[in-house]
């Protein structure tokens, strides 16, 4: 049962929307093999202005610390970072920012 | 399998954190009955200045809107409802306030 969500916030620019989704509807699964790892969804806002969210589900918060430490996290990210570092080597903005929120499921 | 996501974002006055998690951990079960309704989780936020995360899991965006104008929708409010109107009657701020936000689910 999930005990622990882990919200990323991706603020993504409208050029970047299309690349955005696609990445995700190939993704690596790579967080698929982290024990502990429940499940996720990935959530298009029907509202303009709002982030994406990438929600995933844990055990644990450690089970989710340790994710975000491991080799299946750089895996997982390698085509999003990429992207980010070649908009920066040429100067531009990066194409998507993103924060985590954590949570606690207090009642379900 | 869920393909809508709705988000009630709440932020609540300090002082009523602890009524505000005693209502969901006593909650109605209204939405339970709710056809299309696949669960819910509710999301204390482990940074400051965050709002709670009401989240739940729909068939269709069409059974979370049956569901906002249903009698189930009033009766799983009742008690936060109640609360709020109390404080307006007496001149107070509303111990919370919240907003809905929603969303297709792109990718799992």
């Amino acid at each position: 049962m999930s005990n622990f969500v882990a919200i990323n916030r991706i603020y993504c620019r409208e050029d970047y929307r299309a690349r955005f989704e696609q990445l995700f509807a190939t993704r690596a699964h790579a967080i698929d093999r982290m024990p502990g790892f429940l499940g996720m969804q990935v959530l298009r806002p029907q509202r303009d202005g709002e982030p994406y969210l990438v929600v995933s589900f844990w055990e644990s918060k450690e089970a989710f610390e340790a994710w975000t430490g491991s080799p299946e996290f750089l895996e997982g990210h390698r085509r999003g970072f990429e992207d980010v570092r070649r908009a920066r080597e040429q100067g531009q903005e990066p194409p998507m920012r993103s924060e985590f929120v954590t949570y606690d499921v207090i009642a379900r």
